[in-house]
């Protein structure tokens, strides 16, 4: 999060950028906050996943993501929807462009910061994001102890549509015992728990379900549409459902848009409409 | 599968190419069969996974990467042991270099027919690998009728490790199930499976558990390096275990350098040594 002020509009642009779609999550949480915004959404999935790669490739690939949205979409806002880009490739994107950017993982951190009274946070992600820390350096600034878990299994489970499955259930249980063991070992008493990855609010329920009594799940899209809603001020403004106009959203791939348009809707909530085929080059 | 007449040579330079590292599990049949080949093994893992990308971009990335192999590392021949690759680029590939290149499909379908009786037969490989049906037509140009699933969990889990963990079990149970009674429904009877992706070797013991009494696993790994050594003039000549040199291996990755090396060894069943970074572009 770099730049706080922005001209107040009731329908700025928006872009949203993530290495593939699981960052639709976050624009449905955005069009719940921001209704009127305009939107539009890239998914680099000629070159997902970025999880597997190296900073320095990651940072160069987010940042001509960055500069589509920006320069041909016209975006004045831009949040990166994807936790591995927010971790290792924030600096690059905002030099990259001129318009103020926000990544999902300070959002994380400061709901997560709202809610603790035991200061002791557990986070769940991907396992690149772990392997950065980006989480428990977000937690320390927030005065917060986070420790972290790489769940590799989930993203797949979810792509499989395997939401509700006793498998995925069984998973989220033995990843969320190793975390918590982790955790009590190190003296922690967490309260808190914050969803680490764009995937994973469609395994929300079956985390609410397995985090032991007392511990909250925190959502970081959710977390990264409400900071969003506040930098532009347009925070406060939920429309009553019967008079949410028809949002405007243009979707953008690097490849694969069938498959795009066919999982999109899972993760939006509705159709994601036509997808565009863009190419970044690489 | 084009050339099939080489010089015979002692000590070959065999080029594999895969698009990350589960094609060391091909390489680690090649030298059971043909322990006196040089081999240089390439990883394209800055641009992996092969199989969510479109055919024109697989084409492209494999044709450059079977370039390198011949051109930079002097391969005079070349093993495919990417199924995606197999499956959507065999021609671009041939095109791109002077040298016979063998692909990991049509050895797993020549196997399958080699042991079917039923000539009905299973296939469990990658949602790409399935979506482009290519295990089904080389079963057909074998006389079998082949019906084929995509399990895009199983990749993920042998990733993390769980080769004999109760929750692979169920995914395999699972993926069985719907595949036999997908099969039985189309009147087949099949006896045999053919494990059509270079991670599920590994998970071979687990599959052969849970088929039903009476199918055969064939491992397209292992059909691959029988074919390879045929064609090469190299069949026949395993040499026992006291007489085995020192494997001559040299592996290049595009990406991601030290996952590879530390997640390489349980492929390949021991350390893949010290592995170079190459950048083939993108």
């Amino acid at each position: 999060m770099t730049h706080t002020a922005t001209q107040p509009s009731e329908s700025p642009v928006i872009g949203v950028f993530d290495s593939g779609f699981g960052g639709l999550t976050v624009l449905k949480a955005l069009l719940t906050h921001m209704p009127h915004a305009q939107y539009a959404f890239l998914g680099d999935t000629a070159r997902l996943p970025y999880g597997s790669k190296s900073q320095r490739t990651i940072a160069r690939y987010a940042a001509e993501s960055a500069q589509f949205l920006v320069n041909e979409q016209k975006a004045e806002f831009l949040v990166i929807a994807c936790n591995t880009a927010s971790a290792l490739a924030m600096e690059a994107i905002q030099a990259a462009v001129p318009v103020p950017v926000l990544g999902v993982i300070e959002p994380g951190a400061a709901a997560a910061a709202a809610h603790s009274r035991t200061r002791n946070v557990l986070v769940v992600a991907t396992e690149a994001t772990v392997h950065s820390h980006a989480y428990a350096a977000a937690c320390q600034r927030q005065g917060l102890h986070g420790v972290e878990k790489a769940c590799p299994l989930l993203v797949p489970l979810v792509e499989e549509g395997w939401v509700d499955h006793p498998v995925t259930e069984q998973v989220v249980s033995i990843y969320l015992d190793e975390l918590m063991a982790e955790a009590q070992a190190a003296g922690q008493r967490p309260d808190t728990l914050v969803l680490g990855c764009t995937h994973y609010p469609l395994l929300h329920k079956v985390f609410q379900s397995k985090v032991p009594v007392g511990v909250q799940v925190i959502d970081s899209a959710e977390a990264t549409a409400a900071a969003a809603a506040r930098m532009l001020g347009l925070a406060g403004r939920s429309l009553r459902a019967d008079a949410v106009p028809a949002p405007s959203i243009r979707c953008f791939a690097t490849d694969s848009v069938e498959k795009f348009e066919r999982l999109g809707s899972r993760f939006l909530g509705h159709s994601v409409g036509k997808v565009s085929l863009v190419d970044l080059g690489g």
